[in-house]
């Protein structure tokens, strides 16, 4: 390709995203070049107040301007219910239901052996401190239904086990809208064993 | 969503690439916060270089980081031949096939009464000019097989009839890896009327 270095180099960069292949990238940049340089240095200067001044929130783990992010800033959640995510993508989901009014602690990934990823590479710490200090009653781990997250809550359910905390597991079972003929194994297998009486009949 | 500021601008700005909407913005920006604040800073730096340093080549259109892209400053390519295109991705593509040897024309689009583009909106004075002035014998109208590429091709070649330059246009049939049984009817019509004897049986 004969385009000139600082487009590849910025090809290069975008190409570093999730998904985003050289096809991809290289339409990304060419859209930007196509408008006003104005609009390629707008997106710089965004990125770079967002560099300085987005950490994680230093409670949970969240996305956060400050010190804290607006769900631990909030005085409207419940601070008795703590729910744990793998990350922040997992708290977005969880927010567009609009039914959970507790807080959230974000690990930053899973427990994997494949990926060498321990323990201690998690925010576990933080999430003990915040269950020994204080008054959270419940907490929720939300971590994924794959082997890896299921690892990670087992792991967290006996390190919160002398707590003196409810910990509890979302439900697994049949999504709604599937049909039975085409459900993996495990998860038809898990639907039945946790069967409930229809009531109200 | 409880985003800071900084970051639902991000997404906001990300949103206008093609293909791209608020879960795919959102999934690019989370990635990007993950990393250390220094990639996202150093993005922010190459997009500023890009912006202040790229520019439309003046004389064929692509992308250049002086005042002429690498193509038309090339000694090695063909000046007697000039390629007709209506975007820089379409150089791209015809790049990635290595077969080609001339000089390139960028259009910037097509002639659409739909989106009410006219021939005024793109680069045609210089692609006349280019040809008024030089050493051009064949110019090749790449633009798209699609009712825009077709009717700013035929503008094309009305305009440059009398500048004493061959102008031919790519064959238009059968892709290749096609069956015939889902070809669409125009496709298939335009392979039939082209077709051509089988030499050297």
């Amino acid at each position: 390709m004969r385009l000139p270095e600082p487009v590849l180099n910025l090809i290069s960069e975008l190409r570093k995203l999730p998904g985003v292949g050289e096809k991809t990238a290289t339409r990304y940049v060419l859209f930007w070049l196509q408008r006003p340089p104005q609009a390629m240095t707008d997106l710089a200067e965004r990125l770079k107040v967002a560099a300085g001044s987005v950490r994680p929130c230093a409670v949970c783990g969240f996305v956060a301007e400050g010190e804290r992010c607006g769900f631990c800033e909030d005085p409207a959640r419940d601070r008795s219910t703590v729910c744990v995510v793998e990350g922040v993508a997992d708290v977005l989901a969880i927010e567009r239901v609009g039914e959970y009014r507790g807080l959230y602690h974000v690990l930053g990934g899973a427990v994997s052996a494949l990926r060498g990823i321990k323990p201690d590479d998690l925010r576990v710490e933080g999430l003990l401190d915040r269950v020994t200090r204080g008054d959270v009653r419940e907490v929720i781990l939300a971590t994924g239904a794959d082997a890896e997250g299921e690892t990670t809550a087992l792991y967290l359910a006996r390190a919160l086990a002398d707590h003196g905390v409810r910990v509890t597991r979302p439900a697994t079972g049949i999504p709604m809208g599937s049909s039975i003929e085409f459900l993996d194994a495990v998860t038809l297998m898990r639907a039945l064993r946790g069967r409930k009486e229809i009531g109200g009949l």
